[in-house]
């Protein structure tokens, strides 16, 4: 895998205006999603998982019935990268689908 | 569904007799899985998602990488119940699959 730039903060904040759920919390970026049952949240889960395993990319992600808690970090540079947007993104598309 | 009494401390810990590598911690039964990777980690728990949706009884868990934890806990009875050590016994059964 090719090394990824750290985002500036600046960078980061550009980021953010189009992930408007999501915020930066102890350097991460974060989502909490809320659906209807834990069938919708898993099913959420499991659609993003091929997306996660193809973008070789992994969220630290935690789910309870309904809530699904994702935290995106980019190990390797020690920060938020652009492969954290990109997974946010994809994210998003992905719940739009199956939120109420 | 039926209202399930909580475990006195004997029965959590005799419960933790049959499940060597869970723990009771902040009141809650509590295992940390390690799965080769991210396919087996979510393989595990898309097992598990079955089983859990079939039970109705939610685990609270977090996945990254190949690590999956897991905390179980009744949250209409405020603690422990047979509920949670049969999810444990059911959740080991499918990880013993799964695990290297």
């Amino acid at each position: 895998m090719s090394q990824v730039a750290r985002l500036t903060p600046e960078e980061a904040e550009f980021a953010l205006t189009s992930l408007p759920e999501w915020s930066i919390k102890d350097g991460k970026l974060r989502r909490e999603y809320r659906f209807a049952d834990f069938t919708h949240a898993f099913g959420f889960m499991a659609a993003a998982a091929t997306a996660i395993e193809k973008m070789d990319h992994h969220p630290e992600w935690c789910n309870v019935y309904g809530r699904v808690t994702v935290e995106l970090w980019t190990h390797s540079a020690g920060g938020l990268t652009a492969r954290d947007v990109r997974l946010a993104q994809t994210l998003e598309a992905i719940a739009k689908k199956l939120m109420p």
